[in-house]
Protein backbone atom coordinates (compact mmCIF):
# COMPACT_ATOMS: atom_id res chain seq x y z
CA UNK A 1 0.00 0.00 0.00
CA UNK A 2 1.26 3.68 -0.91
CA UNK A 3 2.00 5.71 1.98
CA UNK A 4 -0.82 8.21 2.88
CA UNK A 5 1.64 11.13 3.09
CA UNK A 6 4.72 11.27 2.02
CA UNK A 7 5.66 14.79 4.70
CA UNK A 8 3.52 15.39 8.00
CA UNK A 9 4.09 18.02 9.89
CA UNK A 10 3.20 17.26 13.98
CA UNK A 11 2.40 20.81 15.61
CA UNK A 12 2.75 19.81 19.49
CA UNK A 13 4.38 16.22 19.84
CA UNK A 14 2.59 15.49 23.10
CA UNK A 15 0.46 12.73 24.35
CA UNK A 16 -1.61 12.58 21.05
CA UNK A 17 0.09 14.40 18.52
CA UNK A 18 3.17 12.00 19.58
CA UNK A 19 1.32 8.92 20.19
CA UNK A 20 -0.20 9.57 16.37
CA UNK A 21 3.31 9.67 15.05
CA UNK A 22 4.35 6.91 16.49
CA UNK A 23 1.47 4.49 15.28
CA UNK A 24 1.54 6.29 11.76
CA UNK A 25 4.98 5.52 11.44
CA UNK A 26 4.59 1.72 12.73
CA UNK A 27 1.96 1.17 9.89
CA UNK A 28 3.76 2.60 7.41
CA UNK A 29 1.06 5.11 6.65
CA UNK A 30 3.59 8.14 6.34
CA UNK A 31 6.99 9.11 4.98
CA UNK A 32 9.29 12.04 6.91
CA UNK A 33 7.64 13.67 9.95
CA UNK A 34 8.98 16.78 11.34
CA UNK A 35 7.78 17.77 15.08
CA UNK A 36 7.02 21.63 15.67
CA UNK A 37 6.99 23.11 19.19
CA UNK A 38 6.95 25.86 21.49
CA UNK A 39 10.01 24.30 24.33
CA UNK A 40 12.83 22.74 22.80
CA UNK A 41 13.08 20.85 25.56
CA UNK A 42 9.53 18.38 24.81
CA UNK A 43 10.99 18.69 21.15
CA UNK A 44 14.39 17.04 22.31
CA UNK A 45 12.50 14.41 24.09
CA UNK A 46 10.52 13.24 20.81
CA UNK A 47 13.91 13.92 18.76
CA UNK A 48 15.57 11.30 21.01
CA UNK A 49 12.38 8.55 21.46
CA UNK A 50 12.64 8.68 17.57
CA UNK A 51 8.99 9.96 17.40
CA UNK A 52 10.06 12.57 14.85
CA UNK A 53 12.45 12.59 12.30
CA UNK A 54 13.37 16.47 12.46
CA UNK A 55 12.31 19.34 14.68
CA UNK A 56 11.98 23.18 14.82
CA UNK A 57 10.29 25.82 16.37
CA UNK A 58 9.83 27.99 13.19
CA UNK A 59 6.29 27.27 12.44
CA UNK A 60 6.35 28.10 8.30
CA UNK A 61 9.89 26.24 7.79
CA UNK A 62 7.65 23.21 9.75
CA UNK A 63 5.02 23.14 6.86
CA UNK A 64 6.10 24.52 3.92
CA UNK A 65 6.64 21.34 2.10
CA UNK A 66 3.96 19.14 4.24
CA UNK A 67 1.67 17.54 2.74
CA UNK A 68 -0.38 16.74 6.06
CA UNK A 69 -0.79 19.40 9.37
CA UNK A 70 -1.48 17.88 12.39
CA UNK A 71 -2.76 20.70 14.96
CA UNK A 72 -2.45 18.73 18.36
CA UNK A 73 -2.05 22.18 20.64
CA UNK A 74 -4.50 23.09 22.74
CA UNK A 75 -7.84 24.15 21.50
CA UNK A 76 -7.50 27.81 22.32
CA UNK A 77 -4.27 27.87 20.20
CA UNK A 78 -5.25 26.19 17.13
CA UNK A 79 -6.79 29.07 15.36
CA UNK A 80 -4.00 31.64 15.64
CA UNK A 81 -1.73 28.92 14.97
CA UNK A 82 -3.47 28.27 11.75
CA UNK A 83 -2.76 31.78 10.62
CA UNK A 84 0.67 31.99 11.16
CA UNK A 85 1.33 29.14 9.46
CA UNK A 86 -1.36 29.75 6.57
CA UNK A 87 1.17 31.87 4.34
CA UNK A 88 3.63 28.75 4.23
CA UNK A 89 1.10 26.35 3.24
CA UNK A 90 1.20 24.53 -0.35
CA UNK A 91 -2.49 24.57 -1.99
CA UNK A 92 -3.75 20.83 -1.41
CA UNK A 93 -1.71 20.33 1.55
CA UNK A 94 -4.30 19.08 4.22
CA UNK A 95 -4.75 20.06 8.13
CA UNK A 96 -6.54 18.31 10.71
CA UNK A 97 -6.45 18.80 14.37
CA UNK A 98 -7.33 16.32 17.19
CA UNK A 99 -8.96 19.58 19.63
CA UNK A 100 -11.49 17.89 22.16
CA UNK A 101 -13.89 20.88 20.90
CA UNK A 102 -15.15 21.42 17.70
CA UNK A 103 -17.34 24.05 16.46
CA UNK A 104 -15.38 26.70 17.36
CA UNK A 105 -12.00 25.12 16.12
CA UNK A 106 -13.63 24.36 12.61
CA UNK A 107 -15.10 27.41 11.92
CA UNK A 108 -11.73 29.80 12.98
CA UNK A 109 -9.11 27.06 11.70
CA UNK A 110 -10.65 26.99 8.30
CA UNK A 111 -11.11 30.94 8.49
CA UNK A 112 -7.60 30.95 9.19
CA UNK A 113 -6.62 28.49 6.17
CA UNK A 114 -5.61 29.96 2.68
CA UNK A 115 -8.07 28.50 -0.24
CA UNK A 116 -6.74 25.30 -1.78
CA UNK A 117 -5.38 23.98 1.84
CA UNK A 118 -8.22 21.36 2.86
CA UNK A 119 -9.46 21.54 6.13
CA UNK A 120 -10.73 18.19 8.18
CA UNK A 121 -11.73 18.24 11.73
CA UNK A 122 -10.80 14.84 14.04
CA UNK A 123 -10.87 14.26 17.69
CA UNK A 124 -9.43 10.98 18.60
CA UNK A 125 -11.32 9.91 22.28
CA UNK A 126 -7.95 8.78 24.10
CA UNK A 127 -5.92 10.25 26.35
CA UNK A 128 -4.73 9.59 29.83
CA UNK A 129 -3.96 12.34 32.97
CA UNK A 130 -0.21 12.64 31.68
CA UNK A 131 1.16 14.94 28.61
CA UNK A 132 4.20 15.68 26.51
CA UNK A 133 6.06 13.48 24.40
CA UNK A 134 7.43 11.74 27.33
CA UNK A 135 3.83 9.93 27.44
CA UNK A 136 3.27 8.84 23.53
CA UNK A 137 2.54 5.35 23.09
CA UNK A 138 2.30 3.67 20.16
CA UNK A 139 -1.00 1.85 20.96
CA UNK A 140 -2.50 4.82 21.96
CA UNK A 141 -5.57 4.74 19.38
CA UNK A 142 -5.84 0.84 19.17
CA UNK A 143 -9.55 0.29 19.92
CA UNK A 144 -11.02 3.87 20.55
CA UNK A 145 -13.51 6.29 19.21
CA UNK A 146 -11.94 9.24 16.42
CA UNK A 147 -14.93 11.04 15.53
CA UNK A 148 -14.14 13.34 12.14
CA UNK A 149 -16.54 16.63 12.16
CA UNK A 150 -16.96 17.64 8.64
CA UNK A 151 -18.95 20.30 7.24
CA UNK A 152 -20.41 20.98 4.02
CA UNK A 153 -17.26 22.83 2.28
CA UNK A 154 -15.20 19.78 3.05
CA UNK A 155 -12.96 18.51 0.38
CA UNK A 156 -13.93 14.65 -0.01
CA UNK A 157 -10.53 13.14 -0.51
CA UNK A 158 -8.83 14.84 2.45
CA UNK A 159 -11.77 13.44 4.81
CA UNK A 160 -11.16 9.79 2.94
CA UNK A 161 -7.67 10.53 3.62
CA UNK A 162 -7.71 11.85 6.93
CA UNK A 163 -10.19 8.88 8.17
CA UNK A 164 -7.44 6.20 6.55
CA UNK A 165 -5.19 7.62 8.61
CA UNK A 166 -6.88 7.18 11.78
CA UNK A 167 -8.35 3.55 10.80
CA UNK A 168 -5.07 2.91 9.58
CA UNK A 169 -3.50 3.54 13.74
CA UNK A 170 -6.38 1.39 14.72
CA UNK A 171 -9.36 3.65 15.45
CA UNK A 172 -12.81 3.46 14.91
CA UNK A 173 -13.98 6.12 12.74
CA UNK A 174 -17.11 8.16 13.03
CA UNK A 175 -18.39 11.43 11.55
CA UNK A 176 -20.71 13.36 13.04
CA UNK A 177 -21.60 17.19 12.49
CA UNK A 178 -19.52 19.86 14.61
CA UNK A 179 -22.28 20.70 17.46
CA UNK A 180 -23.44 17.63 17.67
CA UNK A 181 -19.84 16.10 18.50
CA UNK A 182 -19.74 19.03 20.90
CA UNK A 183 -22.55 18.08 22.94
CA UNK A 184 -22.29 14.02 22.95
CA UNK A 185 -18.39 15.72 24.56
CA UNK A 186 -19.79 17.36 27.04
CA UNK A 187 -21.26 14.52 28.04
CA UNK A 188 -18.40 11.84 27.53
CA UNK A 189 -15.31 13.36 28.55
CA UNK A 190 -16.24 17.10 30.15
CA UNK A 191 -18.80 16.38 32.63
CA UNK A 192 -16.47 13.66 33.94
CA UNK A 193 -12.97 15.90 34.38
CA UNK A 194 -15.71 18.44 35.44
CA UNK A 195 -16.58 15.89 38.42
CA UNK A 196 -13.06 15.20 39.12
CA UNK A 197 -11.55 18.08 39.65
CA UNK A 198 -14.61 19.41 41.64
CA UNK A 199 -14.89 16.18 44.05
CA UNK A 200 -10.81 16.83 44.62
CA UNK A 201 -11.80 20.55 45.15
CA UNK A 202 -14.69 19.63 47.61
CA UNK A 203 -12.87 17.22 49.61
CA UNK A 204 -9.98 19.89 50.14
CA UNK A 205 -12.51 22.23 51.36
CA UNK A 206 -12.91 19.74 54.33
CA UNK A 207 -9.98 17.72 54.88
CA UNK A 208 -7.35 16.43 52.44
CA UNK A 209 -6.18 13.81 55.01
CA UNK A 210 -9.74 11.89 54.13
CA UNK A 211 -8.07 11.00 50.88
CA UNK A 212 -6.11 8.81 52.87
CA UNK A 213 -9.05 6.51 52.96
CA UNK A 214 -10.24 6.57 49.60
CA UNK A 215 -10.68 3.24 47.75
CA UNK A 216 -10.99 2.57 44.07
CA UNK A 217 -14.64 4.40 42.83
CA UNK A 218 -12.90 7.34 44.44
CA UNK A 219 -9.65 7.31 42.91
CA UNK A 220 -11.16 6.30 39.34
CA UNK A 221 -13.92 9.54 39.86
CA UNK A 222 -10.97 12.09 40.53
CA UNK A 223 -7.99 9.99 38.09
CA UNK A 224 -8.67 12.93 35.38
CA UNK A 225 -7.93 15.51 37.81
CA UNK A 226 -4.72 15.24 37.50
CA UNK A 227 -5.12 16.33 33.65
CA UNK A 228 -3.31 19.56 32.40
CA UNK A 229 -4.68 22.59 33.33
CA UNK A 230 -3.94 24.17 30.58
CA UNK A 231 -5.52 22.35 28.20
CA UNK A 232 -8.65 21.61 30.65
CA UNK A 233 -9.22 25.31 30.69
CA UNK A 234 -9.06 25.69 27.13
CA UNK A 235 -11.98 22.58 26.19
CA UNK A 236 -14.49 23.76 29.54
CA UNK A 237 -13.96 27.37 27.99
CA UNK A 238 -14.29 26.50 24.49
CA UNK A 239 -17.32 24.40 25.01
CA UNK A 240 -18.94 26.41 27.77
CA UNK A 241 -22.56 26.47 26.50
CA UNK A 242 -22.86 22.68 25.90
CA UNK A 243 -21.00 21.78 29.26
CA UNK A 244 -23.41 24.30 31.40
CA UNK A 245 -26.97 22.41 30.03
CA UNK A 246 -25.19 18.89 30.59
CA UNK A 247 -23.80 20.06 34.27
CA UNK A 248 -27.50 21.19 34.73
CA UNK A 249 -28.59 17.96 33.53
CA UNK A 250 -26.89 15.96 35.44
CA UNK A 251 -27.30 18.04 39.05
CA UNK A 252 -30.85 17.20 38.65
CA UNK A 253 -30.35 13.86 38.21
CA UNK A 254 -27.65 13.52 41.29
CA UNK A 255 -30.86 15.37 43.06
CA UNK A 256 -33.16 13.17 42.40
CA UNK A 257 -31.10 10.26 44.02
CA UNK A 258 -30.58 12.89 46.87
CA UNK A 259 -34.18 13.28 46.93
CA UNK A 260 -35.04 9.33 47.40
CA UNK A 261 -32.28 8.86 49.89
CA UNK A 262 -33.46 12.01 51.94
CA UNK A 263 -36.49 10.49 52.06
CA UNK A 264 -36.09 6.98 52.44
CA UNK A 265 -37.44 5.92 49.86
CA UNK A 266 -36.04 2.50 48.78
CA UNK A 267 -38.38 1.76 45.80
CA UNK A 268 -37.55 4.91 44.04
CA UNK A 269 -34.17 4.43 45.12
CA UNK A 270 -33.60 0.95 43.73
CA UNK A 271 -35.72 2.02 40.88
CA UNK A 272 -32.91 4.18 39.81
CA UNK A 273 -29.75 2.22 40.50
CA UNK A 274 -31.16 -0.83 38.79
CA UNK A 275 -31.34 1.71 35.22
CA UNK A 276 -28.18 3.05 35.70
CA UNK A 277 -26.76 -0.29 36.48
CA UNK A 278 -28.59 -2.33 33.72
CA UNK A 279 -27.38 0.54 30.79
CA UNK A 280 -23.34 0.68 32.33
CA UNK A 281 -23.35 -3.11 31.82
CA UNK A 282 -24.34 -3.09 28.58
CA UNK A 283 -21.66 -0.36 27.55
CA UNK A 284 -18.90 -1.86 25.79
CA UNK A 285 -16.67 0.46 27.64
CA UNK A 286 -15.66 -1.30 30.52
CA UNK B 1 2.64 -18.20 64.53
CA UNK B 2 -0.47 -19.85 66.30
CA UNK B 3 -3.33 -19.61 64.44
CA UNK B 4 -5.45 -16.32 65.22
CA UNK B 5 -9.22 -18.20 65.05
CA UNK B 6 -9.34 -21.78 65.13
CA UNK B 7 -12.90 -22.34 63.57
CA UNK B 8 -14.24 -19.29 61.48
CA UNK B 9 -17.74 -18.86 59.65
CA UNK B 10 -17.93 -15.91 57.20
CA UNK B 11 -21.69 -15.07 56.70
CA UNK B 12 -22.26 -14.08 53.43
CA UNK B 13 -19.15 -15.68 50.90
CA UNK B 14 -18.92 -12.94 48.40
CA UNK B 15 -16.79 -10.36 46.85
CA UNK B 16 -15.45 -9.49 50.40
CA UNK B 17 -16.09 -12.29 52.72
CA UNK B 18 -15.19 -15.45 50.43
CA UNK B 19 -11.72 -13.11 49.53
CA UNK B 20 -10.94 -12.69 53.27
CA UNK B 21 -11.52 -16.42 53.40
CA UNK B 22 -9.06 -17.38 50.22
CA UNK B 23 -6.83 -14.90 51.98
CA UNK B 24 -6.60 -15.66 55.55
CA UNK B 25 -6.11 -19.69 54.98
CA UNK B 26 -3.31 -18.61 52.43
CA UNK B 27 -1.41 -16.69 55.22
CA UNK B 28 -2.29 -19.86 58.01
CA UNK B 29 -4.23 -17.46 60.08
CA UNK B 30 -7.60 -19.35 60.34
CA UNK B 31 -8.09 -23.16 61.04
CA UNK B 32 -11.45 -24.31 59.75
CA UNK B 33 -13.93 -22.20 57.35
CA UNK B 34 -17.70 -22.15 57.77
CA UNK B 35 -19.46 -20.95 54.55
CA UNK B 36 -23.14 -19.01 56.15
CA UNK B 37 -25.23 -17.57 52.57
CA UNK B 38 -28.68 -17.42 51.66
CA UNK B 39 -28.75 -19.36 48.14
CA UNK B 40 -27.08 -22.98 47.66
CA UNK B 41 -25.69 -21.77 44.34
CA UNK B 42 -23.11 -18.96 45.44
CA UNK B 43 -22.38 -21.59 48.51
CA UNK B 44 -21.78 -24.33 46.00
CA UNK B 45 -19.32 -21.94 44.25
CA UNK B 46 -17.81 -20.85 47.39
CA UNK B 47 -17.03 -24.57 47.35
CA UNK B 48 -16.34 -25.47 44.39
CA UNK B 49 -13.19 -22.83 44.72
CA UNK B 50 -12.30 -24.04 47.94
CA UNK B 51 -13.54 -20.59 49.64
CA UNK B 52 -14.41 -22.46 52.58
CA UNK B 53 -14.09 -25.89 54.11
CA UNK B 54 -18.28 -26.69 54.44
CA UNK B 55 -21.37 -24.74 53.83
CA UNK B 56 -25.09 -24.26 55.65
CA UNK B 57 -27.98 -22.59 55.13
CA UNK B 58 -28.91 -22.85 58.90
CA UNK B 59 -27.59 -19.47 60.95
CA UNK B 60 -27.31 -21.26 64.66
CA UNK B 61 -25.47 -24.86 62.81
CA UNK B 62 -22.67 -22.10 61.27
CA UNK B 63 -21.56 -20.39 64.42
CA UNK B 64 -22.24 -22.33 67.44
CA UNK B 65 -18.82 -23.33 67.65
CA UNK B 66 -17.26 -20.68 65.90
CA UNK B 67 -14.12 -18.15 67.54
CA UNK B 68 -14.84 -15.83 64.79
CA UNK B 69 -17.89 -14.63 63.04
CA UNK B 70 -17.72 -12.67 59.81
CA UNK B 71 -20.70 -10.75 58.84
CA UNK B 72 -20.54 -10.15 55.20
CA UNK B 73 -23.83 -8.87 54.20
CA UNK B 74 -25.62 -6.23 53.03
CA UNK B 75 -25.20 -3.73 56.13
CA UNK B 76 -29.21 -3.56 56.23
CA UNK B 77 -29.07 -7.61 56.79
CA UNK B 78 -26.26 -7.51 59.27
CA UNK B 79 -28.71 -6.41 62.76
CA UNK B 80 -31.12 -9.12 62.00
CA UNK B 81 -28.77 -11.93 61.20
CA UNK B 82 -26.62 -11.12 64.36
CA UNK B 83 -29.99 -11.46 66.13
CA UNK B 84 -30.71 -14.68 64.60
CA UNK B 85 -27.70 -15.99 65.55
CA UNK B 86 -27.27 -14.43 69.12
CA UNK B 87 -28.93 -17.59 70.78
CA UNK B 88 -26.32 -19.81 69.35
CA UNK B 89 -23.17 -17.66 69.82
CA UNK B 90 -20.46 -18.91 72.72
CA UNK B 91 -18.87 -16.65 75.26
CA UNK B 92 -15.99 -15.25 74.21
CA UNK B 93 -16.23 -15.45 70.56
CA UNK B 94 -15.12 -12.83 68.51
CA UNK B 95 -18.00 -11.30 65.90
CA UNK B 96 -16.70 -9.00 63.39
CA UNK B 97 -18.30 -7.29 59.94
CA UNK B 98 -17.41 -5.62 56.40
CA UNK B 99 -19.82 -2.80 56.70
CA UNK B 100 -19.38 0.05 54.57
CA UNK B 101 -21.43 1.94 56.98
CA UNK B 102 -21.15 1.84 60.79
CA UNK B 103 -22.59 4.26 63.24
CA UNK B 104 -26.01 2.64 62.69
CA UNK B 105 -24.47 -1.30 62.45
CA UNK B 106 -22.06 -0.94 65.36
CA UNK B 107 -24.87 0.25 67.85
CA UNK B 108 -27.63 -2.34 66.15
CA UNK B 109 -25.28 -5.37 65.96
CA UNK B 110 -23.74 -4.82 69.58
CA UNK B 111 -27.67 -4.44 70.71
CA UNK B 112 -28.43 -8.04 68.79
CA UNK B 113 -25.47 -9.74 70.78
CA UNK B 114 -25.33 -11.37 73.81
CA UNK B 115 -23.04 -10.45 76.73
CA UNK B 116 -19.62 -12.25 76.46
CA UNK B 117 -19.93 -11.81 72.80
CA UNK B 118 -17.48 -9.71 71.50
CA UNK B 119 -17.90 -7.12 68.31
CA UNK B 120 -15.70 -5.29 66.54
CA UNK B 121 -16.73 -3.01 63.86
CA UNK B 122 -14.58 -3.30 60.88
CA UNK B 123 -14.88 -2.05 56.93
CA UNK B 124 -12.18 -3.20 54.27
CA UNK B 125 -12.28 -0.35 52.22
CA UNK B 126 -12.06 -2.22 48.90
CA UNK B 127 -14.06 -4.44 46.13
CA UNK B 128 -14.98 -3.50 42.29
CA UNK B 129 -18.13 -3.94 40.78
CA UNK B 130 -18.28 -7.58 40.77
CA UNK B 131 -20.00 -9.66 43.40
CA UNK B 132 -20.51 -13.34 44.95
CA UNK B 133 -17.83 -15.82 45.67
CA UNK B 134 -16.73 -16.42 42.14
CA UNK B 135 -15.48 -12.21 42.17
CA UNK B 136 -13.20 -13.49 45.36
CA UNK B 137 -9.66 -13.02 44.90
CA UNK B 138 -6.94 -14.08 47.75
CA UNK B 139 -5.43 -10.40 46.95
CA UNK B 140 -8.29 -8.23 46.96
CA UNK B 141 -7.15 -6.65 50.44
CA UNK B 142 -3.10 -6.82 49.72
CA UNK B 143 -2.03 -2.58 50.03
CA UNK B 144 -5.83 -1.62 51.08
CA UNK B 145 -7.19 0.36 53.57
CA UNK B 146 -9.06 -1.20 56.58
CA UNK B 147 -11.01 0.75 59.13
CA UNK B 148 -11.54 -0.83 62.32
CA UNK B 149 -14.23 0.92 64.45
CA UNK B 150 -14.19 0.48 68.23
CA UNK B 151 -16.19 2.11 70.65
CA UNK B 152 -16.05 2.22 74.35
CA UNK B 153 -17.29 -0.54 75.41
CA UNK B 154 -15.04 -2.62 72.31
CA UNK B 155 -13.20 -5.68 73.79
CA UNK B 156 -9.36 -4.74 73.42
CA UNK B 157 -8.42 -8.54 72.87
CA UNK B 158 -10.87 -8.59 70.67
CA UNK B 159 -9.66 -5.76 68.62
CA UNK B 160 -6.39 -6.92 68.58
CA UNK B 161 -7.27 -10.14 67.22
CA UNK B 162 -9.25 -8.71 64.15
CA UNK B 163 -6.49 -6.26 63.52
CA UNK B 164 -3.89 -8.89 63.28
CA UNK B 165 -6.70 -10.80 60.82
CA UNK B 166 -6.93 -7.74 58.30
CA UNK B 167 -2.94 -6.85 58.69
CA UNK B 168 -2.32 -10.81 57.85
CA UNK B 169 -4.48 -10.48 54.13
CA UNK B 170 -1.98 -7.26 53.73
CA UNK B 171 -4.27 -4.46 54.88
CA UNK B 172 -3.55 -1.02 56.29
CA UNK B 173 -5.50 -1.24 59.51
CA UNK B 174 -6.69 2.10 61.14
CA UNK B 175 -9.34 2.97 63.53
CA UNK B 176 -11.73 5.61 63.40
CA UNK B 177 -14.83 6.27 65.66
CA UNK B 178 -18.41 5.07 63.64
CA UNK B 179 -19.44 8.29 63.12
CA UNK B 180 -16.01 9.80 61.38
CA UNK B 181 -15.52 6.52 59.55
CA UNK B 182 -19.12 7.25 58.02
CA UNK B 183 -18.55 11.00 57.47
CA UNK B 184 -14.96 9.89 55.45
CA UNK B 185 -16.64 6.96 53.48
CA UNK B 186 -19.37 9.38 52.11
CA UNK B 187 -16.94 11.32 50.53
CA UNK B 188 -14.34 8.74 49.23
CA UNK B 189 -16.90 6.00 48.03
CA UNK B 190 -20.49 6.44 48.50
CA UNK B 191 -20.17 10.16 46.77
CA UNK B 192 -18.26 8.85 43.86
CA UNK B 193 -21.13 5.97 43.75
CA UNK B 194 -23.70 8.44 43.79
CA UNK B 195 -22.15 10.31 40.73
CA UNK B 196 -21.74 7.47 38.98
CA UNK B 197 -25.63 6.13 39.16
CA UNK B 198 -26.56 9.96 38.30
CA UNK B 199 -24.23 10.06 35.59
CA UNK B 200 -25.37 7.36 33.81
CA UNK B 201 -29.15 7.76 34.43
CA UNK B 202 -28.36 11.42 32.92
CA UNK B 203 -27.00 10.04 29.63
CA UNK B 204 -29.80 7.96 29.31
CA UNK B 205 -32.29 11.04 29.82
CA UNK B 206 -30.72 12.32 26.89
CA UNK B 207 -29.46 9.48 24.05
CA UNK B 208 -28.34 6.01 25.12
CA UNK B 209 -26.17 5.85 21.78
CA UNK B 210 -23.59 8.91 23.20
CA UNK B 211 -22.19 6.02 25.41
CA UNK B 212 -20.59 4.85 22.28
CA UNK B 213 -18.22 7.36 22.12
CA UNK B 214 -17.34 7.17 26.02
CA UNK B 215 -13.48 7.64 26.44
CA UNK B 216 -11.66 6.57 29.73
CA UNK B 217 -13.02 9.12 31.67
CA UNK B 218 -16.58 8.25 31.22
CA UNK B 219 -15.57 4.64 31.45
CA UNK B 220 -13.93 5.11 34.77
CA UNK B 221 -16.43 7.72 36.30
CA UNK B 222 -19.58 5.66 35.56
CA UNK B 223 -17.56 1.97 36.19
CA UNK B 224 -18.99 1.49 40.18
CA UNK B 225 -22.63 2.01 38.49
CA UNK B 226 -22.15 -1.56 37.54
CA UNK B 227 -22.37 -2.40 41.29
CA UNK B 228 -24.97 -4.30 43.18
CA UNK B 229 -27.80 -2.54 43.32
CA UNK B 230 -29.32 -3.98 46.64
CA UNK B 231 -25.93 -3.54 48.53
CA UNK B 232 -26.06 0.59 47.50
CA UNK B 233 -29.54 0.89 48.20
CA UNK B 234 -28.67 -0.29 51.70
CA UNK B 235 -25.24 1.72 51.76
CA UNK B 236 -26.87 5.17 50.64
CA UNK B 237 -30.00 4.68 53.27
CA UNK B 238 -27.59 3.31 55.74
CA UNK B 239 -25.52 6.66 55.49
CA UNK B 240 -28.17 8.91 54.37
CA UNK B 241 -27.56 12.27 56.35
CA UNK B 242 -23.75 12.47 55.76
CA UNK B 243 -24.24 11.91 52.36
CA UNK B 244 -26.66 14.48 51.91
CA UNK B 245 -24.21 16.99 53.34
CA UNK B 246 -21.21 15.79 51.24
CA UNK B 247 -23.44 15.65 47.82
CA UNK B 248 -24.61 19.27 49.16
CA UNK B 249 -20.72 20.45 49.43
CA UNK B 250 -19.66 18.77 45.66
CA UNK B 251 -22.40 20.49 44.12
CA UNK B 252 -21.63 23.94 45.77
CA UNK B 253 -18.23 22.92 43.90
CA UNK B 254 -19.40 21.75 40.79
CA UNK B 255 -21.60 25.09 40.68
CA UNK B 256 -18.04 27.39 41.25
CA UNK B 257 -16.43 25.66 38.48
CA UNK B 258 -19.58 26.15 36.38
CA UNK B 259 -19.77 30.00 36.94
CA UNK B 260 -16.19 30.30 36.33
CA UNK B 261 -16.86 28.24 32.41
CA UNK B 262 -20.37 30.82 32.50
CA UNK B 263 -18.48 33.82 33.08
CA UNK B 264 -15.14 33.39 30.73
CA UNK B 265 -13.28 33.73 34.02
CA UNK B 266 -10.09 31.92 33.22
CA UNK B 267 -7.70 32.86 35.87
CA UNK B 268 -10.64 31.79 38.47
CA UNK B 269 -11.37 28.40 36.46
CA UNK B 270 -7.38 27.65 35.94
CA UNK B 271 -7.17 28.29 39.82
CA UNK B 272 -10.09 25.50 40.50
CA UNK B 273 -8.38 22.93 38.15
CA UNK B 274 -4.72 23.98 39.40
CA UNK B 275 -5.84 23.27 42.95
CA UNK B 276 -7.23 20.21 42.22
CA UNK B 277 -4.58 18.67 39.92
CA UNK B 278 -1.62 19.29 42.74
CA UNK B 279 -3.75 17.38 44.83
CA UNK B 280 -4.85 15.09 43.16
CA UNK B 281 -0.66 14.19 41.85
CA UNK B 282 0.27 14.14 45.43
CA UNK B 283 -1.92 11.30 46.77
CA UNK B 284 -1.19 7.80 46.48
CA UNK B 285 -3.89 6.24 45.41
CA UNK B 286 -3.38 6.15 42.10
Amino acid sequence: MPRLFERVTIAGVGLIGGSLALAARRAHLVGEIVGLGRTQENLDAALAREIVDRVTRDTRAAVHDADLVVLAVPVASMAALAAEMAPALRPGTVVTDVGSVKTRVVHDVTRALPNGVHFVGAHPIAGTEESGAAAARVDLFRGTRCVLTPTADTDATAQAKVRALWEGVGARVEALPPEQHDEVLAWVSHLPHALAFSAVNALLDVDAAFAQFAGPSFRDLTRVAASSTEMWCDIFLANGAPLDHVIAQFIARLDTLRQAIATGERAKLAEQLTRARAARRQWSVS
